[in-house]
This record gives C-alpha cells, structure tokens and sequence, in this order.
C-alpha cells in the first residue's frame, strides 16, 4: 500500500478489508511526513512507513495511490525486480506498455502486463462503467460530457477547504446574490471560492494552450484506450462541486447503431457494476434518478436520465454517479488486485 | 409590477431605479398572502395589492414575475384592455403571437406585439447571450447543453432550503462519504437533498414520458424561437447545484461554418452584455475563467472557457456564467420594458 494515509488509500485499505483479499503482511508505506502514522486494517493497528528506495523488497503485489510524480519514481524499479504494481495516478496510465483497466469493460488488457497496471481517473471511470456496454451494443462514435465533481477528487484537502469556506459563507446565503469579491474564501486546493460556487477548472490547464485542463484530456484520452477507439471524437468540460463526495457526469453519446431508451435500460440492466436509477415520474417531480450523495458509500455506478435525443435516433442523453473513492478509485484497484491474483499476478 | 415580493420581484424593483426607469407611478401586486407588505422603491415605501380582477386599470406597462398559472389568469385581459406585460413566466413564451425577446439578440422581435412579451428561461438566455452571436457569425446547428442551476431559480424558499440543509449537515462532510440516506435532509421544494450534492432534476419531468424535463424543453424550444432556428437541434441536461445565486452552463455548439477559439473570443469580446473572461494559464491552475459566484450581482453574462474540439473544426466548448435574477430574469425584463418605452410601447 503506498498513499496509505490518502483517501483513496485510506478508501483501498477499507476495500480490502471488507473483501476479504487475500493478505500475508500487509505494509502501508506513506510520505515521510505521514510514516510512524498507525492505520486499522483486520483489526490491528500497522505502521506507516516512508517510501524509499528498495521499498518493494519481498512485496508481491502492491496498491498505490500516491501522486502521479511519486509513482514515476517508485513503480518502475519495483516492476523491474517483480512486485505487480496496481497504481491509481495519471504517471502511466496512456503508456502503450501499461493496461488500464476497468475490470468489468476491459479485463483481458491484462494479459502480458509488464508489471504496472494503472487504475483510471475517477470521472472518466463513472462515465466509462455505463458506456462500456452501451459500446458494445451499439457502437459509441462520439461523446460530449460535463462532470460534477466532487471535492474529495482533490483528496482530503479538498473536503477540508470546502468545510472552511462552508463555515465561513454559511449564514450569509442570500448576501451572496450580490458578494464582495475581495471577502470570498479562497483556498490553496482549488483556488476560487468552492463553496455555493462551482469551479469549472479541475486539476491543470494543458500547456499546450488548447484551453482543456489535464483532467479533461483524461476523459478523452482514457476512453478511447479502455474502450479500444483510438479515433473516438471527445469533448469533455470538467467542473468542481460543492460535494464531499460522488462524482456525477452529464453524457451525450453517439452510436453507429440506432438506439432507444428501452435498448439502453436493457443494456445497462445487466451491467455488472451499474446500478439502473431511471424511472422519473412523468408530469410529476418524483420517481428514480441519481445524485451523488446516493452513490457516496456504494458500489455501483448509479445511472438514470436516459433520454432519446430528437431528430437524432442513434444519440442517448444519461446522467451517471459514482463514489470517486470507491468505484472511481479504490473499488477498481482492489478489484484490479483480485483478477490479478486470480490469474496468479 | 406583479410578484413584486418574490426573489426576481425584488430584483426588478432594485433594477428599474438602479436604471432611473422611467416610472410615474408605481403599484406592486402580489398574491393575497403578500397583500399589505411594503415595497421601498425610490425612498418611498409602497403597499403591496392584492391581484385581483381589473388590477391593470390605469396601468400602462406591467412587469410580471408570478407563476405560469397565474400569468395565463392575470395577462391576457391586461393585453386586451391595452396594457403592455412583460412576463417572466413560462406561460406565454412559445406562444406564436408573443415574442420572446432577447434585447441584445432580437430585439426585432417585438415589432407588431400584442401587447405580451415573454422574458426567457433563466438558464435559456445565459447559454444564449454568447451563442446568439456567435449564431450569427458561424451559424448554429446542433446544441449540447448541461447546466449548473442555483437554488434561487426557484425562488426564495430555495435558497432557504439550501440553508436549513447546510445547516443541518455543515460539520458532517466527511460522513458524507458513506451517508445514511433516512438522516439526509429532503425539502418540498428540490425534493432531494440539495446541500452538498447536486440534482439532475429541475422542474417537472414532462408528462410525455419522454424522460425530458420542462426546463430542459424550454432550452431547445428557447433557443430555436430566439435564434429564429425552428429546426436546431438541441440537447439539454438541467442540473440543480448548492449555490445561491449564479447559473452556470457547459456548452458543446456546432456551427454551419468553421470556427475557431480566436475568432469566437473576437465575436464575444464585441457582444454586448456578454463579458469575456477567458485567460486560463497554460500548465498552471490559474488564469481568467467565469464562476456562478463571480456573476452573482453582475449584469454581464460571463463567458470563458473557450476551447475547440480535435477532429471537428466546427464545433466550440464553452462555459457561460450569468446571475439567474439579474440578465436571466429582471434585468432582462427591464432592459425589454426599456426597448417598449423607445418604440412608445
């Protein structure tokens, strides 16, 4: 476990736990500022140590969700000297070399890994678990989708920065129809103000000077690798959202194939991993959607708002939402993990 | 003025002296249960009357933001009796004997009116103030829309269920992660919890079963009325997010013409109304680009995020921020009135 003290590490370690993984020795490995820390896992208490040099010495298999600079350093020789490497940063996640992997949509990736299997980004990950099947029933073209992304993308720090501002700006609800720009929170992790504001700018602005941020070219770039489209058309806008955790994404896709919302929810209701939230009431405000507070703490990625579009048969509107800890982060690594020792690594 | 307590109500009132309307007298109306409030306007105070039959006696130019129900009761006898209504309402905006006017966009539109004219959808003209011209320079074909609604696009008792919610669940953050649902705070008016989350649910879902909500219609139906494009093609997702005031909207536009982000950016920057605020700063996180929070008590609708889409010379991606009370309701409906007044109504 290296990031034990993350999230997503944090989130890994839960995982395993409650999945009952098969572990020898457990060693959670964290920055130096976090080691001597002590984390629970199967009822004992481990402790943190720092990540150096020689770190995988007799470790078979190891989860990682540190940064993406981090595992550029750490996996590469850990690989070499034959420790399977499951990582959860961008660092090699578009290397020809390296599977990415969601193991309901792509699991024979695997084969011949070079010992790193990368875990995808959380958004691209909610919006590929629907996107997957529709895929293979009806061919996928072209995507155009907007996230809602929640705080705890940006780790713990993220749910803190928005608690601050939360507690700062509360009570003053209405005065914020009109703010004074120079009394608005500003914070470290995303900059402007997070709270009662949405932030549409999640992690860098590419130096290529295209205007998309770097979490934006994910969704692109990691669809089109998990899903075996090199020329897939993707257009995607990333937005940070007051919310502690559950990513949502709003998805416009295109297929080769006619599509109804029937097929789709046929599809979609045998998924592995979706959950089908889609029954809105006509004329009324009720009836089953997803939000991301319902799919904080699950499994599944929640699906719903399936719509046709008019005038354009092959084209499907749907709103998906997922735990970016879980599904969008630990879940699929630990699951990764689980067909890795089932193939014996 | 009828409506004048509710949340667009009291920003007409401020908007109309901020801009020296001209006005000779001033009666506010509103429903029985506000009868008897007073309303300050130009140092003085008013008394709110109730709207009742023959209210539009003496009256030469009504501005109205109460409910469809009672727009379609109160507006068409003002009509006919010779009194001009503006009306913020659905009721009357796809009527094909009312224009749905846009001031900086189609301000023709009034020409030959019968004495109603429609103020548009809040999230409607947000997304249409920079694609009006950039309609014009490139030509519109097809729309992909998803939004990032405010609370107080439902009026007051949102933005007073956003409080009570934050309220209760402010100091909790982290335990959203895995929330128990039966102790989520769910109000009358957003139906879920709204409060660190966001709800792909706004208004009705329409009774045709086609999945749609309303206020998704009203994108498509607004845009092609406005635009004078009775066959754009449009997809719209309508997404209620926790912030007070501030509509935001992720926009993917395809054009008839190639376009690229310089020329889009030398179309905005021209556009009146429209403020570009689109600098992002390559490989850093920083830079210019527009928030809800940031358009809260503006008038200008804020556009940035301006980018191109690899493989398809002819399609943008934006993102427009604009102060739902203000350029998507009352200062619209103001600016509407003033056009009246210029042509002697």
């Amino acid at each position: 476990m290296v990031g034990a003290t993350g999230a997503v590490g944090r989130e890994i370690t839960r995982t395993l736990q409650a999945r009952g993984f098969p572990v020898d020795d457990f060693v959670p490995f964290a920055s130096a500022r976090s080691a001597g820390l002590q984390v629970s896992f199967r009822g004992r208490r481990w402790t943190v140590r720092e990540l150096t040099d020689g770190w995988h010495e007799g470790i078979d298999l190891s989860l990682s969700s540190a940064g993406a600079t981090v595992a550029r350093w750490a996996l590469p020789p850990a690989a070499a000297a034959g420790t399977v490497c499951v990582d959860n940063s961008s660092a090699f996640r578009l290397d020809p070399g390296v599977p990415l992997v969601i193991p309901e949509i792509n699991p024979d990736a695997l084969d011949g890994h070079s010992g790193i299997v990368a875990n995808g980004n959380c958004t691209a990950i909610t919006a590929l678990m629907p996107l997957g099947p529709l895929h293979r029933a009806f061919g996928l073209t072209f995507l155009v989708t907007s996230s809602y992304q929640s705080v705890s993308g940006a780790g713990m720090k993220g749910i803190r920065e928005l608690t601050e501002q939360i507690e700062k700006l509360h009570g003053q609800e209405e005065d914020l129809g009109s703010p004074d720009p120079d009394a608005l929170p500003r914070g470290e992790v995303f900059g402007r103000t997070i709270a009662f504001n949405v932030v549409p700018r999640a992690e860098r602005f590419a130096p290529d000077g295209s205007g998309f941020t770097t979490e934006e070219l994910k969704m692109g770039a990691e669809a089109r690798k998990v899903l075996g489209l090199p020329d897939l058309a993707v257009a995607a806008t990333s937005v940070r959202v007051p919310v502690p955790v559950g990513h949502g994404v709003s998805v416009f896709a295109r297929f080769e194939r006619e599509v109804s919302v029937q097929a789709a929810r046929e599809v979609l209701g045998q998924a592995p991993g979706v959950r089908l939230v889609d029954a809105p009431e006509p004329g009324g405000t009720g009836g089953a959607y997803p939000t991301p507070l319902d799919a904080a703490g699950q499994d599944d990625v929640l699906v719903g708002r399936i719509r046709g579009v008019p005038d354009d048969p092959r084209a499907l509107l749907l709103f998906a939402a997922g735990d970016n800890l879980r599904k969008g982060a630990a879940l699929n690594a630990v699951q990764i993990a689980e067909l890795l020792v089932r193939r014996g690594l």
